[in-house]
């Protein structure tokens, strides 16, 4: 029996995302290049730190640091400003991504604690943070906010939270898994706003498509601690060229087309918002991502849109998620695969989904 | 100007290793691959999980996983113990890489104790073992001995001290990042040997010439938690598929020649041991590798082995390491470099090598 995500692998299509991940992405990565290229070994080398002296002049700060995974950095960024500050209080959302996705990394390898601001349906404020006692070693922003469907705080509302964080004598650190998505929206550099931060982290593997990896900077201090905590975790491996090298290619080709990537975002959520039983969050997107709510079980919209795979050849999100007994969610995230359809086909899928809604 | 290790690397031969690490080594494990192949998604999908359950099944424990590096997966695996034995202390040598080159990793990160037996300078016996005082949660030992040149113990030794330790309720992990290497001298099965051991840890880049990564092996709930503490780590990649591709490649590849890389370190070894101020440990090597001796500055053996490299166009090893004032250690491993190396070219550098100690 075909799986809902079988049949989404095989229709032609996609209107999420940059497309399957397959081998290609590596490869393609590592076209045209010489075979003959030195490795990085343990962190040093052209091969690596030719990228993160690139990635620190992008971001505006000192030193980066390329690392495996983001997991990794983060959780060393904090345990790093919580050593220097004298506390292992820590400030975050509810839905950060060491909250719920790690497996409380941060706790049980760094024996942090996590204070979680405000609510989990909705972006952090300055009134959440004015509410929690001192000390906190260091705040965590995480822009865009994925799990509440990539909200962005205004700018005036960002500078103010990261204001009141360091008036307190926190550190503030940026988690922007996706932040040349949120660029767009503040009309700003990625150096500007990095430039309100202590720490940053930015991944490779989101909007940007890349195999996997992350870029952790800051002032020279904390990255050289950043680079024995590298070595503790397991992370500084004798080459991490498999990654970077394809890094670097997806940053070339993709940093610059978040722009067009959120255009889409917002004209299939408007059409999206117009189908009864489907709303978004947020309602007018921010960024390339936004969260779709439908008024059905996962199952049925499962059924709807792998009809839509199998009939229009076009696979519309990978994942639905049951939020509650009659009520499902998915997200959705823009990228290449879009350009690669015919207009007329997205129509045509967003035609049959309210049909197969409203025929329920 | 150019330093010792830029001449080796301009040299077109090379004695030890498998050849300069370039990009090549991902490339060539990727040749022929369908760039259609679907990445493994954290730790899901045929591009790990095959590669996993060719590596249980090959160390015949129930369950592997792979990990980015051995340094992630050691201190994993004595954590898992340390927290089923009830005890934060573990045993190894003293130049066990837990010990000096992880900045102190389980112990920053999971708090273990160590508990460092008998004398660097020369193999653990049940008699180290005897002498320390209960609890202990893992004996972890290492085959071969990297930081004494590679030495193995007897295979009755081995089973003694293995005996010995499981008598006093302790785990016996094996690090055996060398694995491969190891077994001609047993004349054992990778199975045979693993089977003495709770769980076992190989890696794929030193004889066998992968990328990077490494792959831990135990029973079912010892390799759940690891798959947790893997996530926790940062190490639970989205994908791993650029090291696990490259790492089965070369298993592949050079699994089988670790007899024939042996006969070589024999060879080389002994024809050293004939020259005056050169001694090898071990004096008759047990696997690929030994370590050379020299009663010179390792200046002196680096501007001998640098003429040798210019004149002679052949690298003899890459790394020269004072021991003390006046005297010079270097480690040889022996990989597929030395079969492209015509065989009086050898002659002819050993000679080489001889002419330039005796003329100092």
């Amino acid at each position: 029996m075909n799986t809902y995500s079988d049949i989404c692998r095989a229709a032609h299509y996609k209107l999420t995302g940059h497309g399957d991940r397959t081998f290609a992405m590596l490869l393609d990565g590592f076209a045209g290049v010489d075979p003959g290229t030195a490795a990085d070994i343990y962190g040093v080398g052209q091969a690596i730190n030719g990228f993160e002296a690139e990635m620190a002049g992008l971001l505006g700060k000192p030193a980066a640091i390329f690392f495996p995974s983001g997991t990794m950095a983060q959780q060393i960024g904090l345990r790093i400003w919580c050593d220097e500050v004298g506390t292992k209080r820590v400030a975050y959302h509810p839905l950060c991504h060491l909250e719920i996705h790690e497996e409380g990394s941060a706790k049980y390898l760094h024996q942090l604690e996590p204070v979680l601001l405000g609510d989990s349906a909705r972006l952090i404020t300055t009134d959440d943070l004015a509410v929690v006692e001192d000390p906190i070693a260091a705040l965590l922003i995480e822009l865009p906010q994925r799990e509440i469907g990539g909200q962005l705080p205004s700018w005036d509302a960002l500078v103010e939270l990261v204001d009141a964080a360091h008036t307190r004598g926190m550190r503030v650190h940026l988690d922007s898994a996706r932040l040349f998505e949120s660029l767009p929206y503040y009309g700003k550099s990625a150096g500007e706003v990095a430039a309100l931060f202590d720490s940053v982290y930015i991944s490779f593997y989101k909007g940007l498509g890349g195999v996997a990896g992350a870029v952790l900077a800051g002032p020279a201090d904390f990255m050289a601690s950043a680079k024995v905590w590298k070595r503790r975790h397991g992370g500084d491996l004798i080459s991490l060229y498999p990654y970077i090298t394809p890094a670097k290619h997806c940053y070339d080709q993709r940093a610059g087309k978040m722009g067009h990537y959120w255009e889409w975002a917002k004209k299939v959520a408007s059409q999206m918002n117009q189908i009864p039983g489907v709303r978004t969050v947020p309602q007018v997107p921010v960024c390339n991502m936004f969260h779709a709510f439908f008024d059905a079980p996962a199952g049925a919209v499962e059924a709807i849109m792998g009809r839509i795979a199998t009939e229009l050849d076009i696979a519309m999100v990978g994942a639905i998620r049951e939020v509650d007994e009659g009520h499902a969610r998915a997200e959705f995230t823009f990228g290449d695969a879009i350009d690669a359809i015919p207009k007329e086909l997205v129509e045509a899928a967003l035609e049959q989904l309210a049909a197969g809604l409203s025929d329920r």
